[in-house]
């Protein structure tokens, strides 16, 4: 079969996020130790997250907000702006991480781009995703880039109508089983699931073994192969 | 002449925008009072948004970290937790504002979709933007969202040829010069320029008023005339 459509996830799929941003939430707990333990903040962080994703959205400017309300919450009074400089400093950081291609994506793109059009599809803040991708050195690969606020089987038929490919033809790659994988396949389109060492805990869903148009790959650069062989 | 599309600007074009925001700075003034002279706060404040722009893009969020920021450059040790708390209120505020279409938008609508399919361009978080136009209720008006980091004539391109427009049978209609106007017209398209009350300073430049594909409009139910006559 001939694909018409290759969508490719970003962070944890073309370049590190996970890891950067678990570093940070760990500082964070750091902070916040003479307060709260490092459990307890870590919950009441995850709550404020949840209370403000439908006025957030996802995304690090969002999430540096409600590390900011969490503090508020647990230090009370006692939050020094010190404490409150720190925080818009580790938020600042998780913006400017460095974007370094994961091991294959950079020998592997352009197999990938003769095989179909590549398109970008992400969640997070349009203006971040695509600094990070003009950092990443790797734009020039895909023919777009589309920044969803949420990623359902209602926009992934969106994109594959926006780029005039049949669902049947088209295939998802990522690392979230939630985002990446399960809308994709409700959508009609094939889905490779390639696993990043971190996974974010709100992301796990079971796996869709028996699909045939589902596959897990242990390394980026085995999608060309795959591919060529639907 | 046939349109074959009808781009719109969102705030403060569909709906007020800048007054909320203008509210906003004023309380932040008021807020840090105790430690800087207003026009002291506003110029750090707007000295803050510039240096952050490259990596916040535009946006409530960003603003609410900017705000943050110049409240510790300003109070520094003396910032309170309460003070903190404050901004953060004011942010969510912003970022919650009722949205109402502006007078004539509501009724006018549905002729311009008559006349062309309508596109919303605006710049700002996506997650927000989408969720105005949803709170706007004008959502059914549009054949798309266009969330754009920045106005150039290569993002209108870009748009007009998304959805399989010539730029010399498409319009964007706005309220901003900067933003709305020329890129447009650079893009080779009709512009239109419906001035909103408040303006944004930044937003300030010259008027094309030589150029015969510019028109100023002072009312949003004049467009379809104005179209219908090109």
């Amino acid at each position: 079969m001939r694909f018409q459509l290759i969508c490719l996830d970003a962070d944890d799929t073309l370049w590190n996020h996970e890891s950067y941003f678990q570093d940070v939430a760990r500082r964070y707990r750091d902070l916040l130790a003479p307060f709260a333990d490092p459990a307890h903040t870590d919950a009441q962080l995850t709550a404020a997250e949840d209370r403000n994703l439908h006025l957030y959205g996802y995304g690090v400017k969002g999430f540096t907000l409600s590390m900011l309300e969490t503090a508020l919450e647990i230090a009370g009074d006692a939050l020094s702006s010190a404490t409150v400089k720190q925080i818009l400093g580790l938020g600042r950081e998780l913006m400017r991480h460095p974007v370094e291609p994961l091991p294959g994506v950079q020998e592997t793109l352009p197999r990938l781009a003769a095989q179909a059009r590549l398109v970008l599809v992400t969640k997070g803040d349009l203006f971040h995703q695509e600094s990070k991708l003009a950092a990443s050195g790797l734009g020039e690969h895909f023919s777009g880039v589309e920044i969803v606020s949420e990623k359902t089987s209602e926009t992934y038929a969106k994109v594959f109508a926006r780029y005039g490919a049949e669902a049947a033809h088209a295939v998802m790659v990522g690392n979230s089983l939630r985002s990446d994988i399960w809308p994709a396949l409700a959508a009609g389109a094939f889905a490779v699931l390639i696993p990043h060492a971190f996974e974010w805990a709100r992301e796990r869903a079971g796996t869709p073994e028996d699909e045939p148009r589902f596959a897990r790959l242990a390394a980026f650069a085995d999608l060309p192969g795959w591919l060529a062989q639907r």
